[in-house]
């Protein structure tokens, strides 16, 4: 795999910044507390479309060629990447198709149709829903002659959404705090991978932490076997971010065997609190798979002991209807 | 009146800095189009204890003599003030005592508590409740010899609360924006009040838009009288920070009679719908006052048509019972 340069990262972070949100880097209280060390949060529920993955799906489509840009492209997603891939499709007037689970959350779906992709949805969820749309993908740019993007299997797109930690890292030496824990969601693992090129090319020692949900922990299961796993648990999961079995293989590669590393798989008790510390402590929004970061030091906060961590919340994107039942738990 | 000089607001500033969150100002696409100009938000809702009161409340204690300080005080307050009173006592390590309306949102009184300060509720609403609750702190103040504070009628305070707005201005040369007004949710006025201090001292022209709730239009209807007078509208609202009806002497003679000044009385449907698009837009949870400066841009769009405009988002202390019935309305 090639690897990128400090310089390449930079200049693709750097090629987002008109279009992106320099997301706030915010002190909590509550947390710090609980671990007896200091918690930073890193908004993305704050990012243009509610969520990190606007990042890579801008970088990915401004690093296309112009014979690309021209045709198009098709791409599945379960939700962020299809709103924020949708969002720089009409910034960057290139036109849009993706494929999206019909159970997608509704805010996930109409946001995309709003910024004017071409939303199909698929019904089938086997294998699983995510291979059953992949494959329709798959079908939609064979016959329409579309480039097909991995919502989190592409080098490419790893590299765009590295623009996470360098902005955090950015924000740490203006703040002069050394952080010595970056946590992040994982569904397919392209933030994490993202993290782990960043830290890697600006020589940044910091511990990374993985936290998936319980039945959906193939990243965990992939590392600890030092091979691509599937996590065949068959509970569902408040989640739908991150409802990926399998990590995406360019992600699984990227964080490869000599990772600083701490892989948590969460209980879905402690994301639902944790969406209910951010409402009440923080008054910030965040959808089930943006709060798993703050699930883990909830759940596991021996962990955390006296560190400086730095908490991706990755998304904010929730229908209120869902939203209600997760704080009224 | 003293006239506070730069130099004094921004040492009251550099005080608080210690103990305060430099809050976001974060652009907001939704109301920018709507007015087709610029819009940033100032999220005092993610100021230490949820709302921008905390800054002012920091002040007057450490502002206070020695004697004073080992003496503690009583204010009384609807809610904000209370909790920001609450936490500044136990940072400084002041005993505090407030006075809070027995009908104030749940979160507010046990914020206040749980920070350590003596609450005592007033049950008495007559002749009004602010008026109820401020005669017990007078008396409870003469009784044990305290020091008494009013939440929105000092002139230390507004020094205080004047941080908000050179926050603001500081964020802006950052941005390199020029900003064409400032949105500020009224209820005693000492936000706007400080807003005023801070622009006139810093010789920066904006022109100010004060925002309360139709029928707690006080400041409105003092403004436009040139003379302190009384809203006597008797329906409620849902602002409940804002139920002011009558403007703090000293916030109304700051704001004076030479200032650039839109006064806005605001429906509640809009302050609703304020609620709703933070919550959907901005992942932000904002409580009904703080919401309220959004609405202003909703309900009357044209007054700001193509102008660069700074909403202060003063809170987000709110109930989930309550937020609920507002997303759902």
């Amino acid at each position: 795999m090639h690897h990128p340069t400090l310089d390449e990262l930079y200049s693709l972070y750097e090629l987002q910044k008109p279009y992106t949100v320099r997301t706030p880097l915010l002190y909590c209280e509550l947390l710090s507390k609980l671990i007896n060390g200091t918690v930073y949060i890193k908004t993305e529920s704050l990012q243009k479309t509610g969520a990190f993955k606007f990042r890579g799906a801008l970088s990915r489509l401004q690093t296309l060629s112009d014979s690309e840009k021209e045709k198009g492209l098709v791409a599945y997603s379960s939700g962020n990447f299809a709103r924020g891939l949708a969002t720089a499709g009409r910034l960057l007037n290139i036109k849009v198709t993706i494929v999206m689970p019909a159970d997608a959350p509704l805010i996930k779906i109409e946001a995309a149709k709003q910024q004017g992709a071409n939303v199909i949805l698929c019904e089938n969820n086997s294998p699983s829903r995510e291979e059953a749309a992949s494959q329709m993908a798959i079908e939609l740019a064979a016959e329409n002659n579309y480039t097909l993007l991995h919502p989190f299997d592409d080098i490419e797109l790893i590299k765009g959404q590295a623009s996470v930690t360098l902005e955090v890292l950015e924000q740490s030496r203006e703040l002069d705090i050394a952080l010595d824990t970056l946590v992040c969601p994982v569904g397919g693992g392209s933030l994490v991978a993202g993290a782990k090129l960043a830290l890697e090319t600006a020589q940044y020692q910091m511990q990374l932490c993985t936290t998936e949900p319980e039945h959906f922990s193939g990243m965990k299961l992939s590392l600890k076997n030092r091979l691509l796993m599937t996590d065949e648990g068959n509970h569902p999961t408040i989640c739908d971010a991150l409802q990926a079995r399998t990590p995406g293989i360019s992600n699984f590669k990227t964080l490869g065997s000599n990772t600083d590393l701490l892989a948590l798989s969460i209980q879905e008790p402690f994301i639902v609190r944790a969406i209910q510390l951010a409402f009440q402590d923080l008054k910030l929004v965040l959808e089930p798979s943006g709060a798993i970061g703050l699930a883990a030091l909830m759940q596991n906060p021996e962990l955390f002991e006296s560190q400086t961590v730095c908490i991706v919340a990755s998304g904010g994107n929730v229908d209120f209807n869902h939203y209600q039942k997760l704080i009224n738990c």
